[in-house]
């Protein structure tokens, strides 16, 4: 990979999870394959009141097991030179003297902002570093989900940064849209004319678009409180996951001719009238159960949790897009905490064969699919039915492999790699434009209205369960199913 | 495989080449799989004064090797034991004593009258065995290509055996149909969604079908003298292949909702007029030249060919199918001996993407295609664009496994393994009708005509070449090329 010119990468919240589970490794990851130059810095910055050796101490310590195989003594000390640590309160303007020297040293270069905290801080970070002079037209900023619990809220936030950073100039990471897989899909779809034919309403039965997690609440039940799975997932990686499936071919890969795209599904989602949600939405909580053989406690007993919660730890939602290219097709969307696994998939079902020539004996009565899956493992695969070699015709489910990992000696990014870089690059295409984000909310409001509205609880599921029936009975009022492990 | 019920199986011919390479071959391999019942025989014809000993000793020496592995001395014991030897002249009636006689032991049996020999034969051995009674209602007659040549003589072979088989008992083979890959195009055409909606002008440019040999006339040259490239392999395999390639889904599988459609296909190939013929079809002959680094000698020099000789040894011809699926859509099939290597294959190309949306330089110029081969091995690939792992969006070639051999543990049946137990279970599917092989030769005898009325000879092409130079500039015309090996 070709080395970048020299940047500085600023991570607020550098101590976070975040920052040492994913920012920091990817950037090491960058200074092994030579893509981060020896010039470029990584400005760490949190309250934690560490020296630079100190920071690298904790940063070896945390980041070593996520980088496995890759780490080495000679990268990470390599790594580590980059480094540098700013014991500083980001909400406060006098604390950014320091790093302003810092950066100051390096005027021209570009500047990535990784404001890897609670959004509550972003307004107060963007003025500081306005007010400091630090924001040049070279500088870019990263936010992470979730901008607010509505669209008012996500608004005010992105009203704030907008004070002192262009639209340009903000990237709003989705790491889901830097995954491999999904990028595969993006090339099957448009380096190839085998599968653009296909892809709409009279070959596509449904598809379905899972975000599993074992996971519960992980002791942050206060901050789950006030916002659930509806806005914790399916508002963002979930739409953006639809996006990226039903968007129309874009008419290139430049960032705004794609996100055009995927505003125009997103603004094409058939809209929730009040009496939709109670047909075309589930919202489940998990009760007591066991999940991967461990007995775990109902979400209302978690420390920080009302007792009587109304927050839904799943949400199941029967998405409909109005085009030519979708109409009738549903687009089932589901994410969940204390599920059986950990599971991201989309799942494209196709129509089953119109008639079966060779007499319904011989044809078996599944019909293609093709599974693009970002956890646990990373793949992309076809399932076909094709002829058992022998006398009969006689029809055998097999599966393509279409991830080609194989065929590749490259190395996979990281989705935080690829996105990490594209943001040092100004490559906006895999970040969400303010307009689709505020799309979405728009499109979800209705079901949260609803659901405030509503003095029912969620649906109770055990931990460990794929949530309440009512997901199944979701898919069964059309005849269909979520679809199921082989 | 389920045992089939007792059958008489009469081989004609059957100290000859197809019957040791090919029908005793898959006769034992039915007796190691139990297909063929203890108590079923396999009535060997020829001249050859040998008795049962002597045929089986015969037998046994020059079908070894074509058994190789699937050889085995307890297996070949069973066999012989249904092996009974005719020594006999199939056009003098009074030679069919013993086979009726034999025959006559078990009157309600199916019987199978293969006839692996000449084609000048046919009229004589079907009035024989009508006079001798031994046609009953479940008998069924097997017969070879090249069946005469030309719509004329063919219809004097067909009405001579029709006198005594119903169009019902008569199996004309085309090995190329019951070729593995072949029937797998079937399902995959048929058993899944995901080609049908590709399978058209829309989305496929040009379909490729070439059956090449290394061999030359091998001794037999006063036999290819009269017949040539197109007679003894173009309008037949090759406009069979076509069939499968091009025909509309058939209702069924049953044998005539199948040949209907094939039929079909054969009459809406476009006529071939006159001045179609110079540009729509290339004749080669080959002359001296090399075949896998051995000298060979040219057509012209062979024992028994006029050195003047018109016969082409190499065909290549554009065909195009008047439908609305596939008008516009050329059809470019080829023929011929001493190419570089021995191979049958079919290559649907599908158009390019309509519009590169990830910028010039990160697509590749190489469309999607299909590659169904039947030599020199058996596989079916699907050539995609697929993204190479990595941080830019750079397409890169792959090739996917369609054939699934080793998804399945069952044993590939050779093509005649295959049509043996289709024509003893009287399943006609694979087996051309009379009015499809009569279209065949319709379509083909323009061309015959006009290459006859035409002085010129055949172009020259060197012995180990892929024919003339014409047989390229036949695609260029259309701004395409055969398909090479990658």
């Amino acid at each position: 990979m070709k080395s970048l010119p020299d940047v500085d990468m600023v991570l607020f919240g550098g101590t976070g999870d975040l920052a040492m589970r994913k920012l920091l490794p990817a950037l090491y990851q960058q200074v092994k394959t030579g893509t981060l130059s020896t010039a470029s810095r990584i400005l760490a910055a949190a309250r934690k009141p560490l020296d630079r050796a100190g920071f690298l101490a904790l940063a070896e310590a945390t980041c070593r097991p996520f980088l496995g195989d890759a780490f080495d003594a000679e990268t990470w000390a390599a790594f580590a030179e980059r480094v540098h640590y700013f014991p500083m309160d980001a909400v406060q303007a006098e604390s950014y003297g320091p790093l302003a020297e810092a950066l100051g040293q390096h005027p021209e270069r570009v500047r990535v902002f990784y404001y890897s905290t609670s959004p509550d801080f972003f307004a107060a970070m963007s003025a500081n570093l306005g007010a400091a002079g630090l924001i040049t037209t070279q500088s870019r900023v990263v936010v992470e989900k979730p901008l607010g619990h509505d669209l008012h809220s996500s608004r005010e936030i992105n009203d704030a940064v907008g004070q002192h950073f262009t639209e340009r100039q903000i990237f709003r990471i989705d790491h889901y849209l830097g995954k491999e897989p999904v990028q595969n899909l993006l090339a099957l779809r448009f380096g190839n004319v085998l599968f653009e034919p296909l892809w709409r309403r009279e070959w596509v039965q449904d598809v379905q678009i899972t975000v599993a997690e074992q996971l519960g609440v992980e002791g942050r039940g206060d901050f789950y409180e006030g916002t659930g799975a509806l806005r914790d997932m399916l508002q963002n990686h979930l739409l953006q996951l639809l996006c990226i499936v039903a968007m129309e071919p874009p008419t290139s890969s430049d960032p705004d001719a794609v996100r055009d795209e995927k505003l125009k599904v997103l603004r094409s989602l058939k809209p929730f009238r009040p009496q939709d949600v109670a047909t075309k939405t589930v919202r489940g909580q998990y009760k007591a159960g066991a999940v991967a053989s461990q007995p775990v406690i109902g979400y209302a007993e978690e420390a920080g949790v009302a007792p009587d919660s109304r927050t839904e730890t799943f949400v199941a939602v029967k998405a409909e897009i109005d085009t030519w290219r979708w109409a009738g097709v549903p687009f089932f969307l589901r994410s969940g905490k204390r599920m059986p696994e950990k599971l991201a998939e989309i799942v494209v079902n196709f129509r089953p064969v119109p008639h079966p020539i060779f007499g319904e004996a011989h044809h078996t009565n599944r019909a293609n699919r093709l599974i693009i899956r970002m956890q646990p493992d990373e793949s992309m695969r076809l399932y076909l039915e094709a002829k058992q070699p022998g006398d009969a015709m006689a029809l055998h489910p097999v599966n393509l492999n279409l991830d080609f990992a194989e065929s590749f000696k490259a190395r996979r990014l990281e989705a935080y790699e690829r996105l990490l870089l594209d943001a040092m690059r100004g490559k906006l295409t895999l970040f969400v434009r303010r307009d689709e984000q505020e799309a979405a909310w728009r499109w979800v409001e209705p079901i949260l209205d609803s659901w405030a509205a509503n003095e029912d609880r969620p649906k109770f599921y055990t931990a460990g369960s794929w949530g309440p029936a009512a997901s199944s009975a979701l898919l069964s009022r059309d005849g269909l199913a979520w679809n199921e492990e082989d």
